[in-house]
């Protein structure tokens, strides 16, 4: 954890260990390859941010911490479930820093696990007790497989300005929207507390994904751990881009140069470097921003309290992490 | 469907289409290539079994038809998204006569859109508003997978009898019981019903294993629709090999050449046509009939009429189909 994420981190941090230890459980007789792969995707990392939001608007809430425990650890899982999928279709051989499961195994064996981690994740939602909670994780789980289809396919129609909000509702959005709505469906709070924690969720995990793809040009590649513009070499047009793109002349045909992987390298690296000395930096991290002001006024009904405060703060440091 | 099935399927030929319907319907806006995908899967047809298995004892219990509709879509559905992983990791171009998804698709594309079938088998199931249910159809999707690859890392150890049980109960049996089973959980039926329901759908699972495997030898080249002894050559002993093997002093040494892959194609063509003379086929039909048996055993207790008639129908059509 980075010095910026302690204070929000603070309350979570006796829950944190109960969320993994949970989806270390092992409820059926397995393959050891399978609690060899557990252990090294929970072992890599991450910065566990979907489990903190849902253990922060449980707490906030008064959710009972049993039930949240199980959801922050069900979307943990299932988060980990589709990277699995993602680095093997990618053909990602690191992630943080360590080797992806299919640098090791064969894409079969990851096929499989990545099968097996999905099949953990849908039986803790299953656990917590809750059939409108699991009918939202199925929904979720659809979501975000339809999105890396349809990314995967690299279809982008008339205004790639929704495509790209599509695409990162699916990829990162959504699966935070569960994360705070899920706490909230638990309390059986009201529609409105329901729907408030819903669209801080969605709001926090659009500013979350639009800030990973401004660090795709921007940030420190050391730290990325990946050249800079890589989803611009992979044919991938995200924000920074589509704002630098905006009202150029030659806009419409360098898109479609980059969807059709026609550019040289040396063309892509100009244009990298054009993105980054660009306003469409400081333009994506604006919307960015915009995004976590749009979540927190969800929060203002909210019982006051230091977990409200700690959901600001994480809302703040998913913008703030960038700079 | 073959004349032989007519009887015990004539009860449900009402309720298929239903299922097939529940299999269709669309919850979520998604890419249309996942509409093909799912056509096709349900257009290369299939004998539905399970589904057969579910509606079949939902109406003998009398469980709520709409509920066991919802439990037949969720299982077939399941079934599909583990067969469009399997033959994309077999490497199989071809099934029930029809090109394979993978056939036509990228592996990314493939391993997506079979992500895509859990995830709408996962909502089908919770659409039926039972959380008993709902776990034991994820902790089958955990048996399964965690069957698929034990058969990947090709690890048999001492025991191969009880390997090759262990092998079939997850990969066949495991969701025939959860056909049967979940129709009298739904019912909430007392837990003698469930248990001996649970009973019969794995004895008619293992029994169907079986003579599949038989079939593999022993069946209609044409019909199989693949070489005769293909698991053999892919280095799979099933129940025909392993009872022919027992007992000959040179058992041991082709066990471990068929399972490390060693034996040229004509000494596989030699083993093939070996234990197709055998009293391996004969002995494996006799372990299919005796599961049957068994399973029709646990009917007696069940309400008398058509229903139960038809499910000891299934069970015998499940060993006769071969011969």
């Amino acid at each position: 954890m980075e010095p910026t994420t302690a204070t929000f981190f603070d309350l979570v941090r006796r829950q944190i260990p109960l969320v993994e230890a949970r989806m270390r459980s092992t409820p059926d007789r397995h393959h050891p390859q399978l609690d060899l792969a557990i252990e090294h995707l929970l072992g890599s990392g991450g910065k566990r941010l979907r489990p903190t939001l849902t253990l922060l608007t449980a707490r906030m809430l008064g959710t009972d911490e049993d039930k949240a425990i199980g959801l922050a650890a069900a979307i943990e899982m299932l988060h980990t479930a589709t990277l699995v999928h993602d680095d093997l279709i990618d053909g990602s051989l690191m992630r943080r820093g360590l080797p992806t499961l299919n640098a090791n195994l064969t894409p079969g064996a990851t096929v499989l696990t990545g099968d097996y981690i999905f099949a953990r994740a849908a039986h803790l939602a299953a656990g917590i007790g809750s059939l409108t909670l699991m009918e939202h994780f199925a929904r979720t789980l659809m979501t975000i497989v339809n999105g890396e289809l349809i990314q995967l396919f690299r279809e982008q129609s008339g205004d790639d300005r929704q495509d790209y909000f599509d695409r990162i509702y699916a990829k990162t959005a959504s699966l935070f929207e569960l994360a705070t709505m899920g706490a909230a469906i638990l309390r059986q709070a009201n529609q409105e507390i329901v729907e408030a924690m819903r669209r801080f969720g969605y709001q926090v995990g659009i500013a979350f994904q639009i800030v990973d793809d401004v660090l795709d040009f921007a940030g420190d590649e050391a730290r990325v751990g990946k050249p800079l513009g890589s989803d611009l070499r992979h044919g991938l047009l995200t924000l920074p881009t589509l704002l630098y793109l905006e009202g150029r002349p030659d806009g419409a045909t360098l898109a479609e140069a980059v969807l059709a992987g026609r550019l040289p390298e040396a063309e892509l690296d100009g244009l990298v470097g054009a993105i980054r000395a660009s306003d469409g930096i400081g333009r994506a991290l604006a919307e960015a921003r915009n995004a976590i002001a749009a979540g927190e006024t969800q929060l203002e009904g909210m019982p006051d309290g230091p977990e409200r405060a700690a959901l600001r703060q994480l809302a703040q440091y998913v913008v703030d992490r960038s700079l």
